[in-house]
């Protein structure tokens, strides 16, 4: 059994984490860590674990007693974290923060996109969890990377549901604003533009050109659905051939010739993507679960990795469908 | 044209009696009051507004310059105000907080239902809006308590929207959390029984039962319904042809001898009530906009009768309908 | 492995039960019948599906190759199933619809509630699946009938997701009127009361009140939410007790002392009951998922205790939580 | 008082059609026609009513009797009703079907966009009211097209909410479906595009580009929110003035220096727009209340004109704001 520690408990992306944990197999749940909630059961905090886990929080961090460490902090806690602890040599470290992310100077940390750095992954002690909408986003274009087809701007309308915002209460939040609402924020200043940057570079090293991104807050509370446009004279079906075969031994991620929706992925590891084409323009769809693919659930898959299980254990999940 | 005066404008009930009073042909705002948004423009805060007004808060209170001010703050703090500051003699009141819902010694303030006080409103200075729940739940029953038909438990469930709770962000109004979520609180100790006892007593002296009522958080926005059930002997032709001729002179509430929704009161004024009889239990289903019959809909109301004008001036809204 | 057949398969409870049993480790879907959908794969209709199963509808009906079948039909249907086909002598039956949930001369089906014959089902060839609302409403009082505490009439109020109504179009299932709405149905006369009644006369002989059900229409698609009013002069902690006592051996039905909301059952088997006094009403609050507890998770449910499976197995679901 | 006549009068745009005109100081309904409906009251068909009218459908046909005709009938229907009956020389007619949007010969229906068209719309007999998309896209980029700065692709993000697929119940509009989901239909190819090129051309005859257009289901009832791309070097500043100043003189339409959401014109006539520069890119934010400003707003807006009144006339609409 791997013996798992989380630091940063009372967040989305903690629950999810544990909501994954407690029926994975192979893994342990030693701590989990939140200052904020010293004391409290678990099951008071996040939604839906009544009968499933007697867990506590605690605000004791034994690191000696633990194999990995997942870090469900804001932007810059983790580094932080890491900074002022004593990091056993040998405890492996999944990062759902954006601190490790981009490369540099010292970060020894893997992005944790198994479609891009799986043998990496595989490998390493130290993981960077990719961002949601980075995750979307990447798969949807991945492919076209690898055979140096993005030589002009890149146009991303993609939607998010309000737990992408936190569990901090929030005016654009707030239930009477955001339902049947939709709005947008940070047009094409996106702080995953990077990442996603970085990860084209790897495969096209050529790649120069903006992602134009347009994120939009939607009325719904998981999930996030992506539009993207892409210039190109490639046929339809040898773009569709070029996907197929670039996610062929991935398990999480499906190449769907039918109109998609967000809810086909909802409460699952999948990201779907669907290909158009009009003209010059190819259209790709993609969607995926925030929290699942987009942060926890990925972050088990490194983990399943990391650990050298079958990638899909304790992913097996049943789509909530509505 | 009446000089209107709003305390505590940042508010959901401050934001839609704006709403109101700016299509309203009898009155001119003087002044909206904030103390957190003196300065800021009333269209950057309450949704709905842009181009319809210029109208910025202020930390003013310039008493003297208006006809009527309404109090839009929260419990204990019309009142504190009241006590703190000077208010002409002649100034007309209506104060949407519960501060003076309920008769006590030095109370002036006439309860401001309509349907039951309309000749005391008329000529009153000082009103005390009624609750939402508590102007849904009367507006149920009160024509069987003029009929002293009250003579056992009252059962009452009713469901409130999220703009119920106020505009300040908390956990239950977390978008992620309500959506699809259906939840109570205070079950048989809401805040808003005793002032419907008080009404019930008012009409038939001899109530003395409990109303056992269940307040429910809906995943909606706008609105109450609420479902009442009374045991009587009476047929339901006899109860119908009471209520049709209790509300026979008001403008607002109508008897509807079809299934009714909640969606049919939203963005008006009306309150519908539908009758059914099932054995000996009378069921009735009633139903408001706690924003606007539950709120500022019916404070602008009472300052159509306090001022003379024709109850309905300024309350012809378009019902939004979806 | 245990050899599964469906027929219905294109409705909302085929949907859910294919993707229980899919991830089921003891059983095998052999065929799921659907006239209106053979030929086409299950994954281009029931929502969630895509990447995890290449199974086709079949018009066939190989009820030789299978160890039980799963109707999921409307009322009426499995019985007219039943008459016209040859049922093999051994195979095992469960009936999701109304057919045979009322005992009577000649239908030899268990009443598949396993908190209140789980030593039947276990032995039981055919079972008959209850309803939703009967599910969620009986376990918030059978530990009442069994030490005889229902001598008044029960009041109940339900609020049930647009899935309980089925997956055919209908005005009252349309988004433009269901969002943000709510509405009532069939109050008093809903069709699940009869089989409440009768699990109550199984454990109160003497049971002869009323229930007095009203069914609402809530905006959100999945999950039942209950409160239900029972005349007691028991303490709390006597009932609290009772209801620990009765459920200590079900693995899905737990007493929470705190708060309960809808959506800590969604996406799972469970059911949650909450208990308060106030006065001499007993509130219970009592919420499952109407598509798993209320319908398919309980089938599966049943299934499992059918053939001696320890009765988890295939229900460690994640629950969705938003 | 302008006599009206309505014909497809059960469908969404005659039911707002309905609650607006109800209200319009300066109408008079003279009939409703519905085969589907005759005989049925108004309000028990249309949402909202209750109370506020007692008018019921007919099947007849009182041509003669009224001053204006508003055509709410799907595709092909206003054509062959006027094909086949003998409409009065000098009745007035407004069409909101697509069926004389598109100029060609012996079309005299005038393309009723006011911000385009006004001074022949106020001559017009026979008006085409704009589709809802068309509308809201347009008001986004007519000020580039008369300045000639439509000279690239337009990229178009559009979501729309489920009033806009029509009253009868699909499976897109099904709750279960719609609820928490995203979806998009008929990429780069939606009915309205050749509208918006139209009145392009119409204003800078030059365009010759594309429209990207994807339009997107959104999990809400009303409304249409747009993000549009459109290349340019021009300033930001220059851009804001050549907006404000091609909006000068319309009522309806206005240019907000802040971050807009959907629910700014939900149950108003509004088009509220946004502009950002991005490098060379100006994204354009634009939206509108699909029923009002997107259907029967704006045919009232245009029946205004037609019968020189002030145009705002019976479109003072409280916003519902949540």
């Amino acid at each position: 059994m791997i013996k798992v520690g989380i630091v940063g408990g009372a967040g989305y992306t903690a629950g999810e984490l544990i909501r994954l944990l407690i029926n994975h197999p192979e893994t342990e749940i030693i701590f989990i860590n939140s200052l904020s909630n010293a004391g409290n059961k678990v099951a008071d905090v996040h939604e839906g674990l009544y009968g499933d886990t007697d867990l506590e929080f605690t605000d004791q961090l034994p690191l000696d007693k633990i194999d990995v460490l997942f870090f469900c902090m804001g932007y810059g806690d983790t580094q932080k974290f890491i900074e002022t602890h004593n990091i056993p040599e040998n405890l492996k470290l999944i990062d759902l923060s954006m601190d490790y992310r981009i490369k540099r100077e010292g970060n020894d940390f893997v992005y944790g996109l198994p479609e891009l750095n799986r043998r990496s992954i595989c490998s390493a002690k130290h993981v960077a969890n990719p961002g949601c909408f980075a995750t979307c986003i990447q798969l949807g274009i991945l492919p076209l990377a690898k055979h140096l087809m993005l030589n002009d701007d890149i146009i991303v309308n993609a939607i998010t549901g309000s737990t992408g915002a936190g569990v901090k209460p929030k005016p654009n939040s707030h239930f009477s604003w955001r339902d049947n609402n939709i709005s947008i924020y940070k047009a094409f200043e996106h702080q995953h533009i990077p990442e996603i940057k970085q990860s084209l570079k790897q495969l096209q090293n050529s790649f120069n050109s903006e992602i134009d991104f347009i994120p939009y807050r939607g009325a719904f509370p998981r999930g996030i659905f992506a539009t993207i446009i892409v210039k190109t004279k490639t046929t339809l079906e040898e773009i569709e051939k070029i996907y197929i075969d670039y996610y062929a031994k991935d398990s999480f991620t499906h190449i769907i010739n039918k109109d998609i929706d967000l809810k086909q992925v909802i409460n699952t590891n999948k990201c779907l993507i669907h290909l158009e084409k009009h003209g010059d323009k190819l259209l790709i769809v993609s969607c995926i679960d925030n929290l699942l693919k987009g942060a926890s659930g990925q972050a088990v898959h490194n983990m399943n990795l990391m650990f050298n299980l079958e990638e899909t254990i304790g992913l097996h999940l049943k789509p909530s469908g509505f």
